[in-house]
């Protein structure tokens, strides 16, 4: 297989409710990483959009054959996947395969959605399609509740009085929201700098113990990244990103899981085949994107992602080892509780952010300091899909 | 890139309203599949669905994680491709380049809809999200109204009187009701084999000048194919079924192609680049599976696919050329309109057939005699998307 590198990427600003159809939204996205990658329309030989809910959001079944159109690749072959939360990273993985394979030299990849725009009532009954449709959300299971009901699982099985945990998480809500205040593109830009832990615990309820402030919004949004094979990775920049690792595990309804919870154990597999693929260990990852749908979703992905050990992300949050300067660092974007959610495109702006970082191009005061290798992590659903990919400088 | 072959297949009958979910329908497919091609569910390294209204038609999303775990393929990645009715054919042609790549070694890929169950109204609604959501569905254009407006388009520009071009559309319903009548799995088994173009001109007008038996039906069902790479399929088969050939457009809005219409240039392009890539012309191919969602369809995708000349496709179907027997045998499984159209597996059910005749497992009646080449064609939409194939005997 080829080397096969991340040339340009681009993105709208997350945001909520606005005006824009999705073709639109990913054509803002896609044409500004095409044109990053100084390249023409022309030169794009396949196309694939993650997205989730688009038939319900705006009744645009197909999306990816409109986009081509809109963004001037007419006629080339464009797929759309659905993974719920990870429908872009699953796009972006397949990409890679294409180009890896030798089949295309240049490919755009990416996802967009419309949560925001469709109102929350919507989304979030929706949304709850991508649960258990027999045992899950028909028992009024929404993924808030999956998300509380694992909070107390893990104060249970790791022995953490729930205020101290709930301070902790609070604490990663925090830490994201800082984060996100100073990225232009997040939802949350300007935002919430000033949160404190009483803040959070005070904010209204959403699911007990889960308040608002535990919980990220609902998004618009989509962004976009261009592959290409490192031969022509090597013409179009000097600072190619590689995807040296990737792995995806899927896992079916959540309880499948239930001996390994509050671990998710689809995770460890995908987590682990990128690893692998990598040449790589957690120790050598310098940033990590990952899906914080929840505070308590950072903790539980830092863990089985490898980064702390189990039970022991609260602590290293409250230490700072989570943030930019400590042992890795964590959403620096400001991640899905700041940057934002826009389900279906939330993978391709974890790798946006990573080609970024990686390029030292992000705004002072949330650049990774000579970050080198950076990794993705998306979840679709409770745990029913796992992506990650791990990415390296190219120079 | 490494040969890719399909080792095994598997299919439900195609139906009307019945009571299996979607996930269920796919595990009997793909478990005939795994079975066919002596493999257990732990060989399987990766599984593709397509699916294109699941979460419509039963509220589950993201279904490609659930059935991996019905099929006893847990934590494997699965991905959803959704492109209308080509939602299938995607999910094969991906697999193929993880196959081709060298990454996999064996991959389940197919396709499931639950179209009849949701029933016509909800189906016919839902399934016009697949047109433009800007200027098509929103003017009541629904695919029978596309595919009526191309008849009329059809009949001016090549001069052929209407009733005469809806005579040769009669002779093409009835040639796929015979052959979906000897075909167990076909949704019209036992049924229809005594159509008359009387018969046909006679049923009532479902857009005029279409009439019920020129439209396909909406069904349930499933179809699988397990594709292995060449060094594992000689282990696994005598009679491996090798992909040469793949091509895939989209092309957006029906009015992108209006220089063209009715030929779908997206499909010439599709074709185009399977014919290319197996080194093959319109000539070598024995039999096709192609979309024939309506009878004029079947006559617009013969010409596009280089089989006969513009204009003179009801001229073949006339004289038997598009039979068994004759130049190129269409659709021996009854096809969409006859086999059944269950959306999102419809594709995979076109490699099924295909497979089945090139190892001459077909009954007779329908069986084409020493089928050496084969070649599917689905179109996504109205022309959006078209996902072609060519597929050649390994012994």
């Amino acid at each position: 297989m080829k080397k096969v590198a991340v040339v340009g990427v681009g993105e709208t600003k997350f945001s909520g409710p606005q005006t824009k159809t999705e073709v639109e939204l990913f054509g803002e996205a896609a044409t500004e990483a095409i044109e990053e990658s100084n390249l023409k329309p022309k030169d794009i030989k396949a196309l694939f959009i993650g997205n989730a809910l688009g038939d319900f959001e705006e009744g645009q079944g197909m999306l990816q054959a409109y986009a081509a159109e809109n963004i001037g690749c007419l006629y080339v072959p464009a797929n759309r996947y659905e993974g719920a939360c990870a429908s872009a990273s699953m796009a972006v993985r397949d990409a890679f395969m294409w180009v890896a394979s030798g089949y295309y030299d240049i490919v755009v990849a990416g996802g967009v959605e419309r949560a925001a725009t469709m109102g929350t009532g919507l989304a979030t009954r929706t949304f709850a399609m991508f649960s258990d449709a027999r045992y899950e959300y028909p028992a009024g299971v929404t993924f808030p509740a999956v998300f509380a009901m694992l909070t107390y699982l893990y104060a249970d099985t790791y022995k953490i009085p729930l205020q101290k945990l709930r301070e902790q998480m609070a604490k990663v809500t925090i830490q994201s929201y800082r984060h996100g205040s100073i990225n232009p593109r997040a939802q949350f830009f300007g935002k919430n700098a000033d949160m404190t832990v009483e803040k959070v615990l005070g904010s209204f309820v959403v699911c007990t113990p889960l308040t608002l402030h535990d919980c990220c919004p609902f998004s618009d949004g989509a962004a976009a990244v261009v592959l290409a094979s490192e031969e022509v990775a090597k013409k179009l920049t000097k600072k190619p990103v590689y995807i040296t690792g990737i792995g995806q595990a899927s896992c079916g309804p959540l309880i499948n899981q239930k001996e390994f919870l509050p671990r998710i154990r689809a995770r460890e597999i995908s987590s682990q085949q990128a690893y692998k693929m990598a040449g790589r260990t957690p120790k050598d990852i310098d940033l990590c994107e990952l899906h914080d749908c929840f505070s308590i979703a950072s903790l539980i992905a830092a863990e089985s992602l490898g980064f702390f050990d189990y039970g022991k992300a609260g602590d290293a949050w409250e230490k700072g080892e989570a943030d930019i300067g400590g042992k890795i660092a964590v959403n620096p974007s400001g991640g899905l509780k700041s940057k934002g959610h826009p389900i279906g495109a939330t993978g391709a702006g974890q790798v946006y952010e990573i080609a970024k970082q990686l390029r030292g191009e992000v705004e002072a005061g949330r650049q990774v300091p000579n970050a080198k290798t950076g990794m993705t992590d998306t979840l679709g659903g409770d745990g029913g899909t796992l992506v990650n990919m791990i990415f390296e400088r190219g120079w």
